[in-house]
């Protein structure tokens, strides 16, 4: 009953298989072995469009890195202020930025107005010198609160950010779950709704470590090689991860994953429901938050569940009682359904 | 025929069991799993001392990393003017001190006598406000030049690291191959010699992508998750890393693949001087420098050998002929003994 | 009638006599002139402590490389969320702290209450690696709405920091024309009250350009030196910076320049109070916000009068009427009677 | 008798009256001024050409910020082994290019032979990632060995520096005594032969604090106020930068400056080789380097005479004797010929 993070789960067999596969033979370094070409190839059939990829270590690496590319003195990033980039990176996008700041601005369920970023760009005039100027856009899909972005959402924060000159970037640690729970195509959800730049994320959903700083414009990426070497970010033996994202990629193996996780998240939130329990809203994807009775919390932790208890604040719901709990709950390619029936039954008990 | 570089081989067969035995079932993320903990006591036995041990994704991660632990404003690393941190880290070293300096000072073999280094630091004195100030001394293991120091050696340059307030740290890229190679303990290569941080590389000697930072003093590494997190180098499912590391480590693996390594290229040596070759130095590990008929060198790389032309600058050896190339040759753990005698067959021909 | 800013004004006459007198003859560089030196010894009179004092450039400067002493990877500083640091350095504070994030928190009147700072320090613990860990709290004296702060008041911010281990930098833009305002002593609204380092401004006070970081405790400022040298802001010829200094606080020259300043902003307050005109509050300094009818801003603009409309954020009065503006005065050590008095009469129109 | 350095006199009478004078009177701050805009064309006017000018506090901040403008991840700047760049400014410009790395080469005198620069510049191929990437060429006018460039030298370096899509970049610290000493103009110095971007300097030669980054394609500059500001280098009250360099720049003032400085270095050049002693070189500018018998360079300095050993290293003199001392000799705008010859007087003894 592990609902803490789609990070505590290992690895898919598909995955691991090819991994194991890559391991034998000779192969040139640095991402010039056929294995990494082959996986640019994939990522841009997956995405009915040209792309460079460049892999990277972690999900912190690729979002901190796509914004560096873009990076200029006192420049800012306009994104939500419960995002991964401000909550949970440390520090990293200042740090490869130079210096960048983040300008977190608020929106329900993690998804930002487009009128809320045009009022963020337009605290950033160009002739206000002692404000710095911004330098990208930037949105998570899933959002934090778990809900997915919208083509139309999307295109209307691009229209924004391309009409002041920057790039929309996009935080796709679970874009996965995004495609699974929306059924709509990568496509769809990123340059046809105008994202420049992605970092899509393998690792959550079935990979060992695996992650990419996708750009739809081959061009966009020139000197982008420099800017991850520099950053201590260039694996000499790319086949390990080419070899996870290629079996990621096949088949819809990632697709089929997510969805997994998704229908998990699904019967859980069923189950939540039907215990009495409140969810903040309908999951789009393989994350829940739920208020739920103190009494069953603590039980469900004492039979060994893992999950966190959550702030409220952003979230649309009623407040809690004394007596109740708020607590995310997230679940991976690796949930099984007699651990959600599991957590279920404990739940009603 | 591969003898490019040891990043061109894959993965030995114990990490590749590892790795898959380490997918299933769930663990704490980043870093807090059980097998990322024993890790840390499988390096304590290796260096029979308390250790603080960092995973990192890349070598270049591990030295630039280690070494903006010591950064200061104006700070200046002593280092040979051939290594890895000059040649071949796009900047990283000096990237992630905010503006570090290398010092690239000369010594044969890739071996720095501590005269030179002591002079080096000379240069910076902590009276003189412009030249900015020495934070750190740097050594490779093996050297770039395929040496290996000796205790003494670390040691003399050590003492005059420390006697300005410095503190050691050492690139261990090949670090098992010079364990093997001297057949001396991981413990008198570094903190017995004096070495206070070492990068400590599994990648090239069989493992797919396992680095680690590793102090000797636990008191010192403190601060330094937060340098490794700010770097996006903290992988969420550590776990992987870990088993990569705890199959290297078990029963001398990591060793034996050395070991093996070195003996290959030993057993190339010897053909090369049987075929009339010559070479730079007797081999400490797992590369050879040597002097090849260009002839040869071309019907060599026609029948599908890998390796590349070197500059002699700063080898002792007679000046080439006409005729001669000079080229690196580096044997892994992959390296078979029929490739190596294809080389010599086809060299002797 | 400039009430823009005093940044608008020149610089007093003794400052420039100084100047003039200190062009004259040979002196050493770099700060190691008698000028330089006895104006340490100016301060620490003045202050009635020990201190180690550093010229630079500009405001932004000092307020950047003080912060940039106390940076570590991941660090964050806890400030107002309108203070010059957040609102006007285009990033140098970011910059020279490699990475350091702005965490801005709300206040009236620009002072910082120390639940809220502790709350915002409460959210990066520091067992928690993701978020990053706070490496100052900084304040501002004046604010930014022109408030003094008290000694009770920083006495109690300054408890809240160092109960952390931290740092209370104070941006003393507008030092002079605090103390001249209170009343109290340097030393009540310093080091006495737990503020450990400051940015000393003189060049808003009829300087030309004269800025120091003063730390308290000459042990802490070990290195500070090299962060400036580094930032390109250790004068070559230190004595024309000072020789303004030495000007502006001998025999309380500072203080007399200040108190001209906050007299003309009373005078200018009282002024629009009897015009019927609405003040946020009764000024500490020499700063006055202000509503005043749109018609009369207008017919004053007209006239000739600069000064600026204001964001009414943050600011403790009743809504603006639709024929009302918001706006901020600033009186200067160079602002005449005359000038207010045209003002007044304009206004009263 | 000071010859230690140029830094150590103060400024000139108009330069003085100047800087009084702007003390005045309100006027826009943060260069928005009249009389920083007049200067703008002052400088226009002498370089016969458009330019974009930025004051800045310091030369090293000129060099930092300038090579700043240029640089990526990974960049390499090439200049002269001995250049301030290298010598002096303690990392100012590794750390504003974020991790920018100097590659110094050698050359007699300070001067760069455009096969120097180009074999320093192959070292950094396109393709090869790990070796980082050129981003500047910088030289120094004067030399730091006091040698002043010719077109032709510089329109070799800068072919060499734009066949490679780079801008060539003059540190220009002694410009004007280039200028005075070579009796050619400030345009064929500088952009007619292929300079890009200058640090005008006027600290050394008669200014307080007056240093200034040109461009002289103003399109180029883009974005460059932007890292000025967020380096803490833009001046509130940029009227005092202004003035003194339109007292400077005004009817040659700054011509006749470095003259008077020029011609007590030859005066002091003819003296010494009078006596015996040698010179490196005949001056171009302000700065002699020669060899003395140690006997009377003990007695100047026991007399007053303050004046700085010199490493011989990289000047063309033959070894010097057990009784002999290299030194540097710097003549200022303010050095008197009585001083001079006083020093003759004594140095013949």
């Amino acid at each position: 009953m592990i609902f803490a993070s789609d990070n505590w789960a290992g690895a898919s067999e598909a995955v691991v298989r090819a991994v194991a596969a890559a391991a034998a033979g000779p192969a040139r370094p640095y991402g010039r072995d056929t294995l990494t070409e082959a996986v640019e190839a994939a990522f841009a059939s997956v995405f009915e469009h040209e792309v460079a990829v460049f892999f990277v270590a972690t999900g912190t690496a690729a979002n901190a890195l796509a914004l560096a590319h873009y990076a200029r003195p006192g420049g800012v990033v306009i994104c939500h202020e419960a995002s991964h980039l401000v909550a949970d990176e440390a520090g990293a996008p200042e740090f490869f930025g130079a210096g960048t700041r983040l300008c977190g601005v608020a929106g329900p369920g993690g998804i930002l107005a487009p009128a809320t970023v045009a009022a963020a760009l337009d605290r950033y005039r160009p002739d206000l010198l002692h404000s710095g100027q911004p330098s990208a856009v930037s949105i998570s899909q899933l959002t934090e609160a778990g809900v997915a972005w919208r083509p139309a959402e999307i295109a209307a924060v691009a229209a924004v950010a391309h009409g002041k000159g920057l790039p929309l970037h996009m935080d796709g640690a679970r874009f996965a779950n995004a495609v699974a729970g929306t059924g709509l195509s990568p496509a769809d959800l990123t340059w046809r709704s105008g994202v420049d730049v992605l970092s899509f994320g393998g690792t959550k959903n079935g990979c060992m470590a695996a992650e990419a700083v996708v750009f739809f414009d081959r061009g966009t990426a020139q000197g982008f090689e420099f800017t991850r070497k520099r950053a201590g970010q260039l694996f000499s033996k790319s086949r390990f991860v080419a070899a996870q994202f290629a079996a990621y990629l096949e088949d819809g193996h990632w697709l089929a994953l997510a969805g997994h996780a998704n229908a998990m998240a699904a019967r859980l939130g069923a189950a939540i429901r039907a215990a009495g329990g409140r969810l903040a809203a309908e999951p789009d994807g393989n994350e829940l938050f739920a208020v739920l009775p103190k009494v069953a919390a603590d039980r469900l932790k004492e039979e060994g569940a893992v999950f966190y208890d959550w702030p409220t604040a952003g979230f649309d719901i009623a407040p809690l009682g004394a007596d109740e709990v708020f607590v995310r709950l997230v679940a991976s390619f690796a949930t099984r359904e007699e651990e959600v029936d599991r957590f279920a039954a404990l739940l009603a008990a």
